[in-house]
């Protein structure tokens, strides 16, 4: 009975909101009734994916989640740097901004609220410590990548920097294809959390997996119905395009790890809202980026993979702060109060910037 | 019988670097007496914070005697922004480097000092892991706070610059007092230490946090009255201002915390010392220099919360070499002597800088 | 049977190399034959250690391991500084490029291929954690030592920056041979790694270590034929001084290092690999950096301790990836995967730099 009120509103709202932006009404009506809609897509989402997990595990249902959530992120990028390539060089940096702010909102905001309100709930949260570890390599081989073009760019032509921004590119991806390779095959037992005790699944495996699909689509449009009303709206407010790039579309953009995060969370699965927070960062630090840069260079412009020293001190910080809560497999709330207070600090810092 | 002696000895020796400061002596004298002085108002004070730990517990026992030991240095730090606001603006420096030699005093000299004494006579000395890695996490906290608004400077205005100051200053406040919350109350049982054999009080409980508080006004006192001549000698030798306010003022200004730090490790009580040394400077970081910030606002111009690259580097590898020795909740006298050698490294550098 | 084949092979590459360098033949044949020579001497050497270390334990025998091997770049570095003082100052650069090449070197290449083939043929490597954390502690001093006097440099005049690289000299010194009495004799049983199954010796205690030596002393010979030859290929390719320094040369440098951490690897006796390439790094960053600088000082033109920003970036990062990697004690192929990533990035960037 109450879940059938559910699928009622998730699908009102998500028609009602999709209807007001293809009509294009106001976009103070466009933004409000994604915001209602985003709510019930989202939660739909968590249970898909909380679903998935049931059958294939916590990782790989994480996993699955980070990757879904990731594809639209990864699809409207193209289409900028499509835009870039036909005369707009400056979407090269929005598409930088928006990969920065994808990295620390995950790392930061989506971490941070998981484990503050899991940790509200429940006392201590432990995860497998070999899993903590080897995500907080990986987290520096991403700062190691961003960092080094960057600071090597001053002293390199334009054509030198194009090829290192392709070796670092192509070497990113094939580390994170190793990963997968070892995370999921080779030593996978040793990095599985602890059997947790799972309840009935709500649906079966097959229709678990359509409905997760079909839940990343439906957040997926919402947000990007919602992306177009925010830009609107940070013109009327005056925001930097900095600022919109790297919190505001982050934040909506990332809903799908957030609902999925902090839902697993609160049922005491942290293990499983780390992986999808962590280990969305870590696709979009290893795979989402360097593919960005590789598509770029196929279309015949090559972005480079040079980072500003803003957006390359925000990815360092929160990679740091995560890496040093994350270091020994369990959390509280106080630690999601860290991860938060640094988010803040450099949501601030962007806010100010001139 | 021996007490005796020892409390007729501190009472003579502070009445004599007292009325030598009120009479104004040549400074030689001054500081000669007062260099005697602090030996037995040490003494003092190192049996006061035992005796309370004693009742208290070694944690609360060592975050009395941190903060009884900063309550000194936060009212100087107050008289001098005073004069800054009042015309003197180069003073906001001086507390600046004063805040910034109170934090690697702590981190390199006081914990360098506690862990090799303590060292040379335990083999291995072991400490609450968990405290470790917190710790660690608030260190890179204090880091992350000062070095975002130093980062995003040049491209603010002043008034942006103030704004971002304060906000990151109330942020700062407001997880300090989380975290006492967090240490305290919440988690406080898991992060104490092993209950250690503790021998009869030297005193009463009432008597003991009279005596704590007592030691600390004298103490502080002393340091005053010898940071007075040290600055007269300082012209003399032609030391620059920022090597005095970083390195001498801040030796003596922290003799509270050495000289307990290091009798509580000699008693193999390395987890009290740690948190004395540790605990010290987070509340440096994370409580006083931003109350600071917020006192010269109130006064009517707000001091910054940018430092200079030298004190941000300075700051940065003693967060880094403190946390990579203490996170594993065991020391040793080696360790010891890794952080004393990055503090006189670090001194020589300062000593230099024209 | 099998034995006595490889004796012959490696006298006789071994004097074909060596007539092949004093008698001045074309530089691609001198190359070729020195390529097959380096093959069984590292051989040799590769046994030779595996045997001492069968005697006098693994941690001792890898680190006679690397003092030998690092003897032949001190004074191969020494003979440069000579030239250096009598004219030629561009050396300095030279050395320094080199001694960067060398950490990098061990930490990543020759530690990530032994933990890569390694972890191929073992699921999970393991060696003593406290090692491993006491390691990364004196990497992070490495680091600092490099890195102050970098950052105070721009603001002190050519006499303070001689005073404070001979003075950090003297420290790092000082912290070597303390480190060297802690985990040799104060804290050696504890840092040990668990007692291996050793088969039985190939040689004599006297022998093995005769062998050792001998064994070092033609690889040293060997790599330097071979260097000899690189300059005028380099030349030849149009690669820069700082590359060749950093990468060409220390690779062949380091072959001694190379093959017997490898060969232990493969024996799973992952520590006494850890402790060559980890080893080997520290005491090239701890003693022979210094040493240099000492030396030159006695020579009457003190080098500065000022490495360049990309040298302190590959440094940085290198201590940095190898210490996340090696702190939990246990090694896979994937961390293997990490550390050559990170070397092969590091190698673009120095090969495009201009």
């Amino acid at each position: 009975m109450k879940k059938n009120w559910f699928y009622l509103a998730l699908g009102l709202t998500f028609i009602a909101s999709g209807s007001a932006h293809y009509l294009g009404l106001s976009s103070i009506l466009q933004f409000a009734l994604a915001g209602v809609a985003i709510i019930f897509v989202a939660g739909f989402l968590g249970r898909a994916t909380e679903s998935v997990a049931h059958y294939a595990g916590d990782r790989l249902g994480g996993f699955l989640n980070a990757t879904f959530g990731n594809a639209a992120e990864l699809i409207i990028a193209i289409i900028l740097i499509k835009d870039a390539v036909n005369g707009k060089p400056a979407l090269f940096d929005t598409v930088k901004a928006s990969i920065t702010g994808s990295i620390i909102g995950n790392l930061l905001l989506v971490l941070g609220l998981s484990v503050l309100l899991g940790g509200l709930k429940f006392k201590n949260q432990t995860y497998n410590i070999r899993m903590a570890s080897h995500s907080s390599s990986l987290m520096l081989l991403s700062v190691i990548a961003l960092f080094i073009p960057a600071m090597f760019a001053s002293r390199m032509n334009h054509e030198h920097l194009t090829t290192l921004s392709l070796t670092v590119s192509i070497l990113l991806v094939a580390a994170y294809f190793l990963w997968l390779l070892f995370s999921m095959v080779t030593h996978k037992n040793e990095l599985a959390d602890e059997a947790v005790e799972h309840g009935e699944a709500a649906w079966s495996k097959k229709l678990s997996i359509l409905f997760l699909v079909l839940a990343t689509v439906m957040v997926a449009l919402v947000s990007e119905w919602m992306v177009g009303t925010l830009e609107d709206f940070s013109h009327r407010f005056g925001l930097s395009e900095l600022f919109v790039g790297a919190f505001v579309i982050a934040i909506v953009g990332n809903a799908a790890e957030h609902s999925a995060a902090i839902m697993l969370a609160l049922k005491n699965k942290i293990g499983a809202a780390v992986e999808i927070a962590v280990g969305s960062s870590l696709q979009i630090a290893l795979f989402v980026a360097p593919v960005l840069v590789i598509v770029s260079a196929l279309m015949g412009q090559t972005m480079d993979i040079v980072f500003t020293i803003h957006e390359l001190v925000a990815i360092g910080v929160a990679v740091f702060i995560a890496s040093s809560i994350s270091r020994d497999g369990s959390t509280n709330w106080y630690e999601g109060v860290l991860l938060l207070t640094v988010y803040v600090i450099l949501g601030f810092a962007f806010f100010l910037l001139m």
